[in-house]
């Protein structure tokens, strides 16, 4: 699989879309709001000489309501506060096959909303509101996307736990993802292809950043270094291999085909990045911070009714499993789709709600992903 | 109707997609091409310190098959001489509703092309071989759109004779273009809505081109101060109006709605051109040029055996009829679509067909339209 080629999250805005299931990542960048404001204001006020045209990418920004989040964010830091800026260069990277046209469809709306947006109200009237140049630059961010010394503050949000690619020649029958029966090389596999992209990502980006620029990253992690102690995301892609794998006991996918699919996943433990940070070595690390998100199971309770939809083997489909299973669909469908083919998806989420429905059942919490914060200094 | 949300090549790879039918608009770069190369050559030659990072835009990039030659173009120029550019930074600028998405899924098979050819034969070893740094900028050229002093290079190809929007209170009964029929006011609305927005467009580049820096343009004119003196451009909308006030023959269409549409274009003569040129001040005209190309009918000779499909009133569509009419849809049916309907366009489009292929049986040589190349510099 050509990750840079087939991952992408579910285009459009129907059912199972990503426009439609991205409430963790949401939670995310409000998690992260703060963090960024900081790291923003820390930039606008470290040059003595001010910056003129500022610029600020977001990495992995899909497309959907989380798109535009970012961008008006920085522009209330901006002109809340007096700054130099009278130029916002804005880059939205994702890959090739992010759904990129509907990002710019609903650009002209954004335009104006910002138009109407009162930023003089309070304000020196003598201070320029700034309208944001919107470009997309597509590409993997793991190499060069950026000119050199060309961004001031660069982003990414819910995307670094996507590997570059499935680390070479594992061994992890029946697993799609690190799993306490996989073995100790495959844990090690995924382990080094995190910390030779997080380097590669690092070594670019330092390319890109002025001197003094800043990055706030946050993606999923683990809390300890033992590969299966993120209960999160560990029983989300067990729970997903069960679904494949009941398919195979219905003869409707070969056995060999879930052997060779592995997730390009990793979500790695605080002494991973900062290894990988003392190593590559052009950044300072500002802030490390983890902090935990439910998974996105719709409402705040959990529901052990199980009142929607009943299935042949008697299995149930609760609310909370239905919107769980979306959620995950709308960002792993492309992927399992290009190795299952297409026509298999509907049975296998359907599997996989009844799965997560049993589990949210059997427990007594809402599972919870643990996710990292990292606020970063370009060295001078 | 709003154009900048409107205006849009058709998508996809159909048979009446842009992507298919955009021969007209291959010839143009073609016949553009040394133009272009000179102007790049006198960039890179010009700049006594060396440009080391050159930005390089096309306006009106649209989607299809010539997306990447001007990119093309532009890095064998580079690496055919010996120049101090480093990093190639490539903005592709088209409408809101362009099909960017399909630009980038290409995107990758473009690396790799550029990755296999062999800039290095003949070339100093030590000389670097450059990855250009491609992006999207969405939004109309009418305005701006780059940072300030960051662009070498502008082209744009096939674009401007399109206006911001249509002229306001046309009072052009029956028609859809300046027509003989059509009264001065028409033509002389036409003429300002043009020569406003091309000041726009200029004062807008002026901003974002370097002092020295270079725009090839090339778009759809006319030979002579007469409106309807192009034959080329005044054929195809008049018969395009033809095929529409024959739907409202059919009861298919009120005569009210094909009253109120025209459309936002215009085929300006080099009066215009220099007047506009000179009265905005920021450019030096170094070229002018104007060269005819045929109607897009598929194949050299003119088809008078009309062998193809006969039709209900005794028309018959020839096969070069019906290539000008999906070279035509292809550019203007998201116009048509979205003032007439979705459901009217294959009746509509179809008697374009009739229209043309009866025009061009009629005729002794292919219609042409004339095109402008106009080389111009940016004042220090």
């Amino acid at each position: 699989m050509e990750v840079v080629q087939v991952l992408h999250m579910k285009n459009g805005d129907g059912e199972t879309s990503y426009a439609r299931n991205s409430t963790v990542q949401k939670k995310t960048i409000s998690f992260a709001k703060p963090i960024i404001e900081k790291a923003v204001l820390e930039i606008l006020g470290s040059t003595i000489m001010g910056i003129e045209s500022m610029g600020i990418a977001d990495l992995g920004c899909s497309s959907g309501p989380n798109t535009f989040l970012l961008v008006s964010h920085i522009m209330d830091v901006i002109h809340a506060k007096f700054s130099t800026v009278t130029e916002l260069r804005v880059f939205l990277n994702d890959l090739f096959s992010n759904d990129f046209n509907s990002i710019f469809m609903s650009l002209p709306a954004f335009y104006d909303k910002l138009n109407k947006q009162d930023y003089n109200n309070g304000r020196d009237p003598e201070q320029h509101v700034i309208n944001p140049l919107i470009s997309a630059v597509p590409g993997s961010f793991y190499g060069p996307l950026f000119p050199r010394k060309s961004m001031h503050f660069v982003h990414s949000s819910f995307s670094l736990h996507w590997l570059s690619q499935v680390p070479d020649g594992l061994n992890n029958k029946g697993k799609i993802y690190m799993s306490k029966s996989s073995p100790q090389c495959v844990l090690d596999a995924y382990s080094m292809q995190f910390q030779k992209g997080f380097a590669v990502f690092l070594r670019s980006r330092a390319q890109e950043i002025v001197d003094g620029g800043r990055m706030v990253l946050s993606f999923m992690g683990r809390p300890s270094s033992d590969p299966t102690a993120d209960q999160g995301i560990f029983y989300q892609y067990e729970l997903l291999a069960q679904a494949l794998m009941a398919m195979v006991s219905k003869g409707l996918i070969k056995e060999e085909k879930v052997d060779s699919f592995n997730l390009p996943h990793y979500a790695p433990c605080a002494e991973e990045l900062n290894l990988v940070l003392q190593k590559e070595g052009s950044f300072i690390k500002e802030h490390l911070e983890a902090f935990e998100v439910d998974w996105d199971i719709g409402g705040a309770d959990l529901d052990h009714n199980m009142p929607n939809g009943t299935f042949d083997d008697d299995q149930t489909i609760t609310s909370n499993g239905q919107q769980m299973a979306n959620s995950i669909r709308a960002v792993v469908e492309s992927m399992l789709e290009s190795h299952f083919g297409k026509e298999i998806m509907d049975d296998v989420f359907q599997k996989y709600a009844e799965l997560v429905s049993r589990h949210l059942t059997n427990s007594t919490t809402t599972p919870k992903y643990t996710v990292w914060v990292i606020s970063l200094v370009k060295k001078t």
